[in-house]
């Protein structure tokens, strides 16, 4: 059951309270995949490199069943990169520097050994690229879950809102889901966005968890309570890996499994921030992610047949 | 099984986006024995208002159940009021006014008829006072539930750490668990607290529900994504009500049953937040109360079976 990814792959620089990182890995299909790998195979991925792109991180990525064949290897230009700092509370982060580098010349092209690909996980991009990439599938996937975020909606609110059309699941975090709606309550922004298309809703509370919306069904799973978050970049794409991941695996789309789903990627999310960058996401084995998943189960287990 | 609940009966006026309230009935001890009520009689209020407390308010509070031997009535002077605006988000508020009155003669004296009890539940109160009642009582309750504040925390640190060596189970919202400890991660903030006397630790989040923590386990109780929240004022004693009246009620104060107890002082808060002041406490029914709790079971409820 193959899952196409795109989105980007980068460099990122990361400033927390805890230290600074030198320039490592990221981008979000980087950790889409990383977190995926765990439960599918193979994923297709679709991004765009510059020439300084580690060879040694291509081969840890294919190592894990990850096609590059849609991975553009631009030869006279540096990689994105992103660097920012991110404050004590570690949900909000100012952006010093975004130097778009090739990601200023990305046209992803779908690789004709890609079509057919049953699951699509379309990381932030604009919106224009999100879309030619579903039209360039001859079959349309089972299941298309989409990231973005506030720039689109500020920039590019038309395209976006003409993807949301066409894709199953949206994936934005609160203030996201605020500004696409003009609503303050959640559960009444949630309404307005499953009239624009998804018939799915994961809006992401970084620390206090994500909720699912789906008709008039909601689900919330919650950030496990750690110690210490040491690095967040990267927790929404690793948690979006996660969810379309375990769908990709199990092939049930139904809201049952898509709970499940919501706390594989919760999970996944719980390892990302204990280091920087991608670090943890290459350590953790198949016992590490069932371990968490089973401190989810205790984290929210209870019995009211007392009541 | 009786309940001794202690704490403030008092005037508030509440300003809130939604709106301005009336001067209502508000106060610790009545949103802790309202939400109680529901769950464990009789109850015992130990408490302090003035002549201008409404007669009609008193007599609903006795025909739940709730005995006033321990309500001091002052003559010559008004009940404790306290005026409030809330902020969009509805977690931070300014006070506007706070006129202490016969709060400040607060001396609480235990009635005979309630010694004996076995759950006291510590509104929040001078840390002095929280400790005398416990030292009025000949035999020590089962469960000792104690509420406090940051003022206390600046004002009466020391008395405060005191009383924290006698009771069982300590209720603070996040920011206070931070303050009392000079820890940002919540999970090393509890370890600290659960040093300090309390076996039993309840974090608050308000809309981002609760935490429990206990030896090395923890449960996280979701709050129930509602459309509008009209006024936040008594959620916290509210919720307190509901997990000390389910103790109570069932005299399971087992780590499990807790969790159970925090669910329904959750789902008590979620009615609590309806409307302004107890208005909507006093409206619910035990159908009402069984079908949110099945709402959070809905809420939180997944199958790990296909991971």
């Amino acid at each position: 059951m193959a899952l196409l990814v795109v989105g980007s792959m980068a460099f990122d620089k990361i400033e927390t309270p805890f230290g600074i990182s030198e320039k490592i890995v990221g981008g979000s299909a980087t950790y889409v995949a990383y977190a995926a790998s765990n439960f599918v195979k193979p994923i297709q991925q679709i991004s765009i490199v510059g020439n300084d792109f580690p060879q040694e991180e291509l081969q840890s990525l294919q190592s894990r069943g990850v096609q590059l064949d849609g991975v553009e290897v631009v030869k006279d230009k540096p990689s994105f990169f992103w660097s920012g700092r991110y404050h004590l509370d570690m949900n909000t982060r100012d952006t010093l520097v975004t130097d778009l580098n090739v990601l200023a010349d990305f046209n992803p092209i779908v690789p004709e050994s890609f079509q057919g690909t049953e699951f699509l996980m379309l990381g932030n991009l604009v919106p224009a690229l999100q879309k030619s990439v579903i039209q360039q599938l001859r079959t349309r996937p089972k299941l298309i879950v989409m990231d973005t975020m506030n720039f689109w909606m500020e920039s590019a609110l038309a395209d976006l809102h003409d993807v949301l059309t066409m894709v199953d699941v949206l994936l934005v975090n609160d203030s996201e889901a605020r500004q696409l709606t003009d609503e303050f309550s959640l559960v009444k922004a949630a309404r307005k966005i499953l009239t624009m298309g998804p018939k799915y809703l994961i809006i992401k509370k970084g620390e206090h968890g994500a909720l699912l919306f789906h008709g008039k069904e909601v689900f919330f799973a919650p950030a496990l309570p750690l110690e210490d978050v040491y690095d967040p970049t990267g927790a929404g794409d690793t948690f979006a890996g996660g969810f379309i991941g375990h769908l990709a695996k199990t092939k049930d789309i139904s809201f049952g499994n898509m709970k499940t789903a919501i706390i594989v990627g919760s999970a996944m999310a719980s390892f990302c921030v204990e280091q920087f960058g991608v670090q943890r996401l290459k350590e953790i084995t198949k016992q590490d992610i069932d371990e968490r998943m089973e401190a989810f189960v205790q984290l929210v287990n209870f019995d009211i047949a007392l009541v």
